[in-house]
């Protein structure tokens, strides 16, 4: 494997793919695509449907393997994650050097945009020899929640935050901003918060056709997508959600550039 | 104008398009695109461009409109930003109704995302009678940085905070977190920090022909950034750039979920 390529595919409708995100994978040799389990078979699938869709290459294949699963049990959260992205550069290196020919060009099909909240790329730098890396940006969930909202994601001239849940539980709202997004919250620790006025956007399978929206005044909507999210997480047998909180009144007006 | 679509276009690269914005593009029955003066003659390039190279519906018309410049001279700011949006969509519904028939299904292409640091959105907000609004996530500079340069954009479940460079200048660096992303940025406010240990990743122009890189050690690289910049600006007649910021050492390992 002399090039790996990272593609971001965005959120979950074929149609985020960029035509940047297509070019990179009609010059791959080898497209990765993991195996996670029946629960998450639609992941696979919509890699699946975008490479039908977009590839041309008739000497590009593709390949699945079983993605390593984490060890939730090991005491030491760090050495586990660690263990956990060693087995799957050992994975990768499985899967493409039992290959023959051995591939040169290989892609990855990366769930949003490779660089947020994302392990490939630490994976990527435990490969020995190392590849050379390309990174191609996709749609990320924060940008399928505005769009799907029509929301902007900052107020006027203003900072926002990105967050985990795990962090928000533990820290409560931060001190200097008034728009929050938080990204993997498997609880919904907006729960915690006790602020008034604050507003909260909220999306699950965004940009497929399971969709689900809901917002308003976070102490009304809040306890519905509590109850939403755990119907459809066991109806689907997996979820992924984001959501934006927007405390008001905002934060005042300082500056912004055109770009209309 | 009954609908009103505004579509990411991601950051000067045309193949940042994604296949969701090329098929909004062609159920247009109108594209407004502005004319910002000379300087910026190759931003309306870059959106006829992307027409060209997409557009295959024939009846939908691509018409031009001056873009209005804002008073920078009005002592209250916003009240000159209020000004200057009332005139835009002045001039976005004087653009359609001048037309005939009268178009139905109008759209904008917008830099990034219509979402970050955009003002489209509140714009289309003063359209009497409201239409429908659509948006089209687009790749935002963010994505553009972080793929340029193969870099996370988060520290292993960490935060991080997108401000502005007024912001920064103004407040210094925020307490609570170790990546910061700064856009908006027309002056080079990472020359008022004073931490240490600071890692810069700067871009310009990315995606585009003209795409400039630097990153390193603040305390070495930003002087020359600030250099290159103004050079780069000399010889353009304008610049976009945005830059993130990360703190060593970083904020402990908290958690991650695989997307690989």
């Amino acid at each position: 494997m002399r090039e790996l390529t990272l593609i971001g595919i965005g959120t979950g409708n074929p149609d985020h793919l960029t035509y940047q995100g297509a070019a990179a994978i009609n010059v791959a040799d080898l497209i990765l695509i993991p195996r996670k389990g029946s629960d998450k078979a639609d992941l696979a699938d919509l890699r699946r449907q975008i490479c039908d869709r977009v590839l041309t290459n008739r000497s590009t294949e593709i390949a699945e393997f079983d993605l390593p699963r984490r060890d939730a049990t090991d005491p030491n959260y760090r050495a586990g994650v660690e263990a956990w992205h060693e087995a799957i550069a050992a994975a990768w290196t499985e899967a493409v050097s039992t290959r023959t020919p051995t591939p040169d060009h290989v892609v990855l099909l990366i769930w949003g945009d490779p660089s947020l909240y994302d392990s490939a790329l630490r994976i990527a730098a435990r490969l020995e020899p190392p590849p050379r890396l390309r990174m191609i940006p996709g749609i990320t969930a924060i940008q399928a929640l505005t769009a799907a909202h029509r929301i902007p994601l900052n107020e006027i001239g203003a900072p926002f935050l990105v967050t985990t849940g795990r962090r928000l539980r533990e820290s409560g709202w931060p001190g200097e901003v008034d728009t929050l997004v938080v990204m993997l919250d498997g609880d919904c620790a907006f729960q915690v918060l006790r602020e008034e006025n604050v507003t909260i956007w909220w999306g699950a399978y965004l940009g497929m056709p399971e969709e689900r929206l809901f917002s308003g005044p976070l102490a009304e909507i809040g306890p519905k997508i509590v109850a939403a999210r755990a119907a459809a997480r066991d109806r689907h047998g997996w979820i992924m959600d984001i959501y934006l909180l927007r405390r008001t009144p905002p934060g005042g007006l300082v500056e912004e550039r055109a770009k209309v």
